[in-house]
């Protein structure tokens, strides 16, 4: 063991970091990042924001970012749920956000519960601040999928582990498909000293009639809906994630963050981005398309699809994952492995992004698929 | 106590975030911000990186932020002591810095000593990971002022309590002055177990002759010389702090870090700021005259002020610290109430800043001293 090692938390060593590998491949289609470059009329609003701000960078940010969420609550207020800024907290990516949770709500001694699988990164926070993880499971029960969450299964996991906190991944990802909100009250319900946290990341993408669990946070003070502006909002690169809930739990999180953690960049960035959101968003529908092209597609080529509320498609029958994720990437493609066997994961994009995975999973053949001799 | 409160981890329970008070006023002296804006030609090199990476923020960040961790190496290496990109390290802030620094080498069952007064994020941040904070003395033994940290001293106190992280700030926070090198190396090697953390935000204003913990790293792997863009360099608002340390060091906290904590907007406007390193420093020797100037003119008033290697001045000598700052405040002037007894902390920035200082304080007559009748 090096000095630096011995050195490290003792949990710490040995690890390895997150790493979703970063190539430089025509088709990149493994984060599920919008393929979408902002448009021009945003670009332009952006660079004014900065430098209305840039001027003044000598000078600490608005520590609270009141501004910012004045305008993220505006913006999820119109989904009909209104929001009011004071229930309204964003970080450097949703990340940190969800860190945020971790550091106030969790930590030694105590325990967080997800189902996965569901978003790695949820583990790993947990793991850093000391908090235990308790892995629930999926697929058990009254299902209609492996992945899925019933909700006599998601009420009895909690139930018997009590944790401190519970996260409901809607969509799901990896898996991509929504939760109903009747398993969101139900896991509340059966969790009383636990705060909920519903991780709608990938919520505009959702098929059509899939409520937001924003519509049940009224009354339920230990509610926490996660958001980012990172995959439909095509934003990931400036790193914005938020949440909505009570706005005492919202305040208890000051305790916990880093003073300033938001850049005046980072705040003018965001705003410039939400006065455009129509625009932001207006690829979302065809990225929609897309991905059920790609749900419609994979069947006849022997591929099994997870039905999906996102804008990736987990796929499988796979008769080793590795080796054809390996095999796609030698066709310019790359997806994710996200360590399930006989399965992996596209990002839907682009119609010339959509025909280049389909054209190079199709040349692979038959060999690739599960049960094939 | 509220249900939100009740479920809070219980070591937060009844805390206050921290917050230096964000008030509107003629003279902001409180933050120990740089008072000149930014220039014009670095904003116009700002808005053209921004221009550069907007279009493509619908990508994530680098997550290695390679590009800026080879521009930091490249500036520290100027002061002559040689820094590889592999070396630095960098978050939003150099609080993000030292928070995963902590989450790292720090923990439950772990403890982290400070010498306090110091840095107040020290101890903050300390907790906020679990870590146990050990308060260590300032003013004991062979030195000239009440808070000098003499060698004897630190080595008596981190061998008595051998802890797993050591802060040693220089220029200190709030006191101002700087630590010598021999009492880093001293405190480094009668800590065998420590990560030894020099905070030099304030190294910039250091007088001449004031050499830096960098010099120390070679052979050192388990020192860290943590830095900002906030103070010196005048860009408080684009929150990037950043750190020197060993390359396995380095590297450990990726373990900690949220995946692509630096946005692409962060990474590409602090490397505009650093293209333009020069002018961004431009204003620091008449920071200093201003320094200079309050420490000089303060006994006149009664006041004993504190030797300062930062851009700010403690002085202490007031009957009652709270008093005289609402007082200046009444003047418009807003310094910094640092919680010690008959102290106060005031921002060295322009000459009209130092004047508005000098006349509030003069007017407010001898019944502010401390020992007046």
């Amino acid at each position: 063991m090096s000095e630096i090692e011995s050195l490290l938390r003792e949990d710490l060593r040995g690890k390895t970091a997150y790493g979703a590998p970063q190539l430089d491949v025509p088709f990149a289609l493994n984060t599920n990042e919008n393929s979408y470059a902002v448009p021009a009329a945003v670009v332009d609003e952006i660079v004014a924001a900065v430098a209305a701000v840039a001027p003044g960078l000598n000078r600490y940010p608005d520590r609270e970012f009141t501004d910012l969420r004045g305008d993220l609550a505006a913006y999820l207020s119109r989904s009909g749920t209104a929001v009011s800024p004071e229930q309204v907290w964003a970080g450097n990516g949703s990340n940190e956000v969800l860190l945020h949770l971790l550091q106030a709500f969790g930590g030694p001694r105590r325990a967080a519960l997800g189902f996965t699988p569901a978003y790695s990164m949820h583990p790993i926070i947990t793991a850093t601040t000391g908090t235990t993880w308790i892995d629930g499971l999926r697929g058990i029960g009254d299902t209609s999928g492996p992945f899925d969450l019933s909700l006599d299964s998601a009420v009895s996991q909690v139930t018997e582990h009590d944790p401190h906190l519970v996260f409901l991944c809607s969509p799901n990802n990896p898996t991509g498909t929504a939760l109903g909100l009747d398993v969101v009250e139900a896991v509340h319900d059966a969790a009383p000293r636990a705060v909920i946290v519903v991780d709608e990341a990938y919520t505009e993408f959702a098929r059509p009639g899939t409520p937001s669990a924003l519509t049940l946070l009224a009354g339920r003070p230990r509610l926490v809906v996660t958001r980012t502006m990172s995959k439909a909002f095509a934003f990931a690169g400036g790193r914005l994630g938020y949440l909505a809930a009570d706005p005492e739990l919202v305040d208890a999180l000051r305790l916990v963050r880093m003073p300033y953690h938001l850049s005046s960049t980072a705040q003018a960035v965001a705003r410039a981005a939400l006065r455009h959101a129509d625009t932001m968003l207006a690829t979302v529908d065809v990225i929609k398309e897309q991905r059920d092209r790609i749900v419609e597609a994979l069947p006849g080529l022997g591929l099994v699809p997870v039905a999906s509320d996102a804008n990736f498609v987990l796929f499988g029958g796979l008769r080793d994952s590795h080796r054809t994720w390996q095999a796609l990437l030698d066709h310019g493609v790359l997806v994710r492995d996200v360590g399930i066997a006989h399965y992996l994961r596209v990002t839907a994009g682009t119609p010339e992004e959509t025909s280049a995975f389909l054209e190079a999973i199709a040349s692979l053949g038959p060999d690739h698929l599960e049960g094939q001799p």
